[in-house]
C-alpha cells in the first residue's frame, strides 16, 4: 500500500456504507486505514487526531452525520429523524472546538436537511444528505487544486519555502492547502525546496508533512520549530506558507500552535508569510481573533509523547493546540477564489462573497 | 537519593581519585551518578550531554585534564608530561565546539601548568593542576551566587519569567546562571512563576529545568518552544532569562537552539530579555557572533529521540545545537561582576575586565 493509491478519506459503498480513513496517528512508520461504521468512531477519530486538518475534519463530520443517521429504523418518522439529526450534529460539534470547517460542514448538512423538510420524507432527506456529504468531499478536491494554482504564482524556480504543521493532502480531501502550493509549483516545473517544522507536540510536520513531500519527490528538510528563526536569519527562506483552522473577519488566523512564532520571525526577517485556506475557513461572525476558541489538549502530549516520560511527574503544563496570528503579520491569504492581499476586512469580504 | 544531597559534579578522593557526575541524559525519570576514571569517559560524557551547560563542561574538562594525567607513570619525565598534557587538552577540546567555557578551562589549566614549567617537577605540577581544577569548580559556585544576587534585582514579587533550555544547577557547579536569578529572587522572599520551554530536540527544559525548579519548590509551567510567543502575547511574561555558551565582544550570544526565536518574540512583545553568564563565557577574540562555530548534531536526535521513530526514514534533517542572538535583542547580560546594559562593546569590555 502506498500513499499514491489510497485516499485520506473515502466512503465505501452506497449510503448504507461507511467512512474509511488513514489513521494519521500511525504515520510515518505505518500506513493503515480504519473503518468508521458508527458516529462514535468518527468522533473519536477527530478527537484523537486520526483525521486532522480543518478541511478533512469538515468532510469527516459531514460523512459522520450520514453514519449517525444509519441508526434510525427504516420506518423512522420525521420527528425522530430531526431529533437524531440534531443529536448527531451536536455530538460531532463537541469533538474539537477550534477548526471552523467542522461547524461549517455540520451547518451545511443541517441547512440542506432543512431545505428538504417540506418533503417530510425521511428516506429522501437521508439520500440528499448523503449526496451533500459527497459534494463537500468533491468540492474540497477542486478547491485544493485552485488554491495550489493561485498560490504557486507567488514563488519561483529555486525558492526555499517553510511550512508549519501539516496542511497537505492528509489534511484535506487530497492535495492540501499550504502543500498544494508546493505541489502545484512543482507541477509547473519549478524546483522548490521545503523546510518543515516538526510541530510539537504531536509532530505533524515530522510525521506527516515530511512524509507527504517525500512521497511526492519534493526536497524536504526537517527542523525543530525553534530552528525556523535561525534558518530565516541565514537567508535560506523565500517564503512561508501555512494552513488555517479559523480566520476572523479582519484576517486574524488561528492555526496550529507555533504558527504565530513563525509569523513573527518571518516579519522580522522580511520573509513573506502566506496562509492557504478555503473560504469555508473564514468565520465572518468574529470581528477579530480574540473571539476564536482555543482548544487546550492533554498535558501528556507534551510529557509523554513518544513512549517515554520526558517531564517530571506532576509538572504543570500549558498545552494550547492553536495560536492566533494577527492579520498584520500575514502577507496574503490564498483561497480558491484568489489571493487576499493586503489582508483586511474589505478584501476578505470581497473574496469570500465572490 | 534526592537532588538536595548530591552535586552535579564532584571529585572523589585525592588527586588520584575520579570525577563523579549526575548522568543528565537519564533525568527526570532516574537520578543516577556515573564515575569517570578515564579521560575518554569524561570526553564521552561531554559529547553525549551526560554533563552539559557551558560552566559545567568547563569544570568537567578541568578535572578531565587531571584524570588524563593519571596515566603517566610515576617517574614520568618532563617531556612526557608536556606531551601528555597537550594530548589530553586537544582531545577534550574536540568534544564540543560551541561552549567557550570548555576552551577557557583547558587554556587556564595549560597556562597554570606553563607557569610552573620552571620547577621541572612533574609531580609538583600535577599537584598544582589538581588544585587549579578544584579552584575552577569552587569559583563557579561563588560566581553563580553572584549572578543570582545581581539578577534577582531585576524582578519583583509576582513576576512570571520564561527560560529556555537549562541554565541551572545542573549546568554549573551549583545554583545555575539563569536559574540562579530565580532561586535568588525566591530566597529574597519574592514569589515568582516560571514558564520553561521544553527545548527540542533533547528536552533540557522539560527534563532538567522543570525538574530542578520543582525540586526547589518554584512554580513552573512547561510549554513547547513554539508556545512562548503566544504566552508573551497573552501578557503573561514579565521577563526572559537564559544562559549562554559563548558571547562575542559586541554581545552577540550563542545559546541553545531556539533562544533567538524567544528573543525575537520578547522584542516584539516588549518583554525584557536577559542573558545570565559568567565572564568566562565571553570570547573577546570574536568581534561578533558570525565567528562563533555552531555545532551540528546527529539527525537522530530529531527523528528518533525517545524510543520511537517519529520522522520518515531517510528524511533530510538540519540539527544545529545553538543559534546566535544578536546583541540588539538583549536587554542586559547578568554576570558575576554586575549587569551589562545596554549591551555594547564598551560596556562589555568594562565589566569583563573589572
Amino acid at each position: 500500500m502506498t500513499y499514491q493509491n489510497i485516499e485520506t478519506l473515502s466512503w465505501i459503498g452506497d449510503q448504507h456504507g461507511w467512512l474509511r480513513m488513514i489513521d494519521q496517528t500511525l504515520l510515518p512508520t505505518e500506513l493503515r486505514e480504519i473503518d468508521c461504521r458508527q458516529v462514535e468512531t468518527v468522533w473519536e477519530a477527530i478527537k484523537k487526531l486520526r483525521v486532522r486538518g480543518a478541511p478533512a475534519i469538515g468532510i469527516a463530520a459531514a460523512y459522520g452525520v450520514c453514519i449517525g443517521l444509519q441508526t434510525l429504523p427504516e420506518n423512522a418518522d420525521f420527528d425522530s429523524f430531526k431529533t437524531r439529526l440534531n443529536e448527531v450534529g451536536d455530538y460531532l460539534a463537541s469533538s474539537r472546538p477550534t477548526a471552523v470547517n467542522l461547524f461549517w460542514a455540520l451547518n451545511r448538512m443541517k441547512a440542506k436537511a432543512e431545505s428538504c423538510y417540506e418533503l417530510k420524507n425521511v428516506a429522501k432527506i437521508i439520500d440528499v444528505l448523503f449526496s451533500e456529504a459527497k459534494a463537500i468531499h468533491e468540492e474540497d478536491r477542486r478547491i485544493c487544486r485552485l488554491i495550489g494554482m493561485f498560490g504557486q504564482e507567488l514563488f519561483k524556480d529555486g525558492d526555499a519555502l517553510l511550512t508549519h504543521c501539516n496542511a497537505g493532502g492528509l489534511a484535506t480531501a487530497d492535495y492540501g492547502t499550504a502543500l498544494a502550493v508546493f505541489f502545484a509549483a512543482t507541477e509547473k516545473g519549478k524546483t522548490i525546496r521545503v523546510f518543515a517544522d516538526e510541530t510539537r507536540p504531536l509532530l505533524q510536520g515530522a510525521r506527516l508533512t515530511a512524509w507527504e513531500l517525500m512521497q511526492r519527490g519534493i526536497d524536504v528538510t526537517l527542523i525543530c520549530d525553534s530552528m525556523a528563526a535561525m534558518v530565516m536569519k541565514q537567508g535560506k527562506i523565500n517564503g512561508v506558507v501555512v494552513g488555517a483552522d479559523r480566520i476572523a473577519a479582519n484576517g486574524d488566523t488561528a492555526n496550529k500552535i507555533g504558527t504565530y512564532s513563525v509569523a513573527i520571525s518571518a516579519k522580522v526577517h522580511g520573509v513573506p508569510f502566506y496562509v492557504a485556506a478555503p473560504v469555508s475557513t473564514f468565520d465572518l461572525t468574529l470581528a477579530d481573533g480574540n473571539g476564536i476558541p482555543i482548544e487546550e489538549r492533554d498535558p501528556e502530549e507534551i510529557c509523554y509523547g513518544f513512549g517515554k516520560r520526558t517531564a517530571p511527574e506532576g509538572v504543570n503544563v500549558y498545552n494550547p493546540a492553536f495560536d492566533v496570528t494577527p492579520a498584520e503579520f500575514i502577507t496574503g491569504i490564498i483561497t480558491e477564489h484568489g489571493i487576499i492581499s493586503p489582508v483586511n476586512r474589505e478584501n476578505i469580504t470581497k473574496i469570500v462573497q465572490s
